[in-house]
């Protein structure tokens, strides 16, 4: 069996996520058919990270097992060829047997988008968060630092009825940059809970309008209280933009 | 009457074009019905440039007549409230009265977008050419250099029945740049006849192919002959980038 490796950038906006789900079109489903085409067998694919519906991603890597020995570059180009257009294969690269896209990851980045002028953009309307209100930039910067940190983030965490998750995450990397109007907030940590990253730029939004103030994160994060966090963002403003693992698969960068 | 003028952003995918057109869903019908519902008036638009179906804007210039005394902060508001998502207004400002923004241009800049790499990009399709083919780009680069002249160019128009339009045109700038497999080609004339940018951007890249040499611009310049030059690229790449206009209309920047 080979063990390949993908790295994936997709438009999530008519897709239910990328799970695959019965009766719903999935980018994992999309993926799982088309490779299925050229390779001739089932596929089963592993993602890194599991994004939400209207979620995208950049960078999404994946891991599948398949005995067609099939060149890579051949592959790709096929699989592009039938895939549809809103999704696409940037790299192809055989892994060590071992190696599992979910497991195997150290860390992941997003990028959260945000149109923060008068008017929407024509053109980023889908890939961003029109956010037209006036926002402190400053006290944003500030609130950004409490979340560097490890901890247990289920103020953080969408109500589930399942809690036993361990909900002990750290970010490593957490800015706003802002140019033209256009806003990026980038997070990084070694994984995330689910909504994680759209409560914490809701969070951080609201510190930027004055609703709450920077300096009562800490308590937020301790409190362990989803009602205590802002609201979480609309989806279509996050990509998933890179995922990292240990350089002996360095094959991956 | 208040003379109006605009700057105009639109994603061209799903119009037949700028002009308005009885049965089609054009950017001036968007745009006019727009307008018309918030000033409770008829409105006629005039635009610098009509750009095609498909071809895409970041910085369209229009103007328009109106009474009606409204805001124009309002205004902008309003209408980018009630038009369709892919249509932005970005500025509004009072114009002098004998403003025209087709006449008083005196020059337009267009950007034509290419992936230039073995895979498609799922964010990008919309706006850019997928061109998978190896290019030279410095062999394009040295083609940029013939274009920047005052001729005719008839043999870079679409044939059309009616030929009497002054052929004679000045391209003040034309430029080459690539950056991980995205190429942009970038011009900027005085004016442009119809499909003009399409049918440079085409023969660049057959020079790109080595389908043809640079140093045989000058000559498909001089033919005036149509079927000298190279194909006409798809409408989906190009983008009308600005408009210029003299510097007592500095309104307008």
């Amino acid at each position: 069996m080979r063990n390949i490796g993908m790295v994936i950038e997709y438009l999530g906006t008519n897709y239910a996520g990328f799970q695959r789900q019965p009766h719903h079109r999935t980018v994992q489903g999309a993926l799982e058919e088309g490779l299925a085409t050229i390779v001739q067998d089932k596929i089963s694919i592993v993602a890194a990270g599991r994004t939400d519906a209207g979620v995208h991603a950049y960078g999404q890597v994946i891991n599948f097992r398949m005995t067609n020995p099939i060149d890579l570059e051949r592959l790709q180009w096929s699989v592009n060829c039938i895939l549809p257009k809103d999704i696409a294969v940037k790299k192809v690269f055989t892994v060590p047997e071992d190696f599992n896209a979910r497991r195997a990851a150290i860390s992941r980045e997003y990028i959260y988008q945000i149109i923060n002028r008068s008017y929407r953009s024509a053109f980023l309307g889908e890939i961003s968060l029109f956010y037209p209100w006036h926002l402190n930039l400053k006290e944003m910067t500030k609130a950004t630092k409490y979340f560097l940190t490890t901890a247990d983030f289920s103020a953080f965490m969408r109500f589930e009825k399942d809690t036993h998750v361990n909900a002990i995450k750290t970010i490593e990397k957490l800015s706003v940059n802002e140019a033209d109007g256009f806003i990026t907030i980038e997070i990084r940590g070694n994984s995330f809970l689910h909504n994680m990253v759209r409560i914490i730029v809701g969070t951080i939004l609201e510190v930027g309008t004055g609703k709450r103030k920077a300096k009562d994160i800490p308590e937020i994060i301790e409190s362990r209280d989803r009602t205590r966090a802002g609201e979480t963002v609309p989806p279509h403003g996050l990509i998933l933009k890179s995922v990292n693992y240990p350089t002996n698969y360095c094959l991956l960068d």
